[in-house]
């Protein structure tokens, strides 16, 4: 397989989490894709993923995989523990829910804010800016951070009380808050308590150790 | 089991969709939130589901799930034939990837547009619109038909040669285009040609006798 990516994107780090947490990183060739030239919105790439993001899949048959859920998905279904996606009817559709509110109130709350109310990727990349709209979703971010405060108090994973995709979601964006110097809340304290839990997990340790400091 | 739903609403068109696949639709109490009266953002509603969105199932345990592809996989995974979610690990990947890309691409732009850049709900819910984000996201749903008609070329389903969530997200991108009236483009051939089988399904001719016609 080989996994077009970035190493230190918050997306990117989504999936390299997965595959450190089922162990079969070894299995896979990394190509980078330069976000900072703007590579992930040239033809080439595009022609990998319509959506022109990473990271991206090929799997043996020379189909692209983009979209973490769905890469995530595709790792859980081809290798055995641990799971990340849900043995249960029960568990796969929370799990699904929680990742999905994590990106739209969290990580992509904040890639917006990234790409539309500060440089971004620079000039040559970030071709429109809309920076109402990027501060609005800066603050939706930050209400975000209060929702997952506030399951965390109720339950020690995000989904519930086992590790999965959900939590690689926020991790993510606690990556991309990293990025854009956005502190989480200091009042959020089952959310700061459960990162540091996450920290202990040798998949996030990893992960981190290549990504700016987050505060 | 019970859904909040709006019946006429694309997001909730999905699940119905999937319930009416499976044949379950008459283990299911529909419980009606009024969209036009913004009871998806009162409080009562966004304890059930933080997000504000339509459709939300409570299962037995009294656990809400959000978030259409969420509700999908957990029906999925309860009941048998068809399958909407995919059996292999390549099946799973490719229906996730379509079913997201018909959301970023198509439905949710349309979305956007519709909360942003038309009257929407009514000024008494469209608390905050960004006009030029929501025309930006209109745009973006047009490359976006051409993007699944050029899919379409190529294959006789969104997600390969088998009917899936992702089919059922794109219906619901059409009907979201009918009710802010974006003509789907006549070019689009393979991609009309689909909707048109899409309509021999009676899951699918139920639920668009319910919403606006589709041009």
């Amino acid at each position: 397989m080989k996994i077009y990516d970035w190493p230190t994107g918050p997306y990117p780090a989504r999936v390299r989490i997965a595959l450190a947490e089922k162990k079969i990183q070894s299995r896979v060739e990394f190509v980078p894709v330069n976000l900072w030239k703007g590579e992930h919105k040239k033809a080439d790439f595009l022609a990998k993923n319509y959506s022109g993001t990473l990271p991206v899949l090929e799997v043996e048959d020379g189909t692209f995989l983009a979209e973490c859920t769905a890469i995530t998905v595709y790792l859980d279904a081809l290798e055995g523990e641990p799971t990340l996606t849900g043995r249960t009817a029960y568990e796969k559709g929370v799990i699904h829910m929680m990742t999905k509110q994590a990106e739209i109130e969290m990580l992509d709350a904040i890639s917006v804010y990234f790409h539309h109310a500060t440089p971004g990727l620079g000039p040559d990349v970030e071709l429109y800016q809309n920076r109402e709209w990027g501060l609005r979703q800066r603050d939706k971010a930050l209400r975000g951070m209060h929702y997952f405060d506030s399951v965390l108090r109720k339950q020690n994973f995000i989904a519930g009380e086992a590790f999965s995709m959900a939590d690689i979601a926020v991790i993510g964006g606690f990556i991309f808050a990293a990025i854009v110097e956005l502190p989480i809340p200091q009042e959020c304290e089952a959310l700061l308590a459960w990162f540091a839990r996450m920290q202990e997990r040798p998949s996030v340790r990893e992960q981190l150790a290549i990504v700016p400091p987050i505060h």
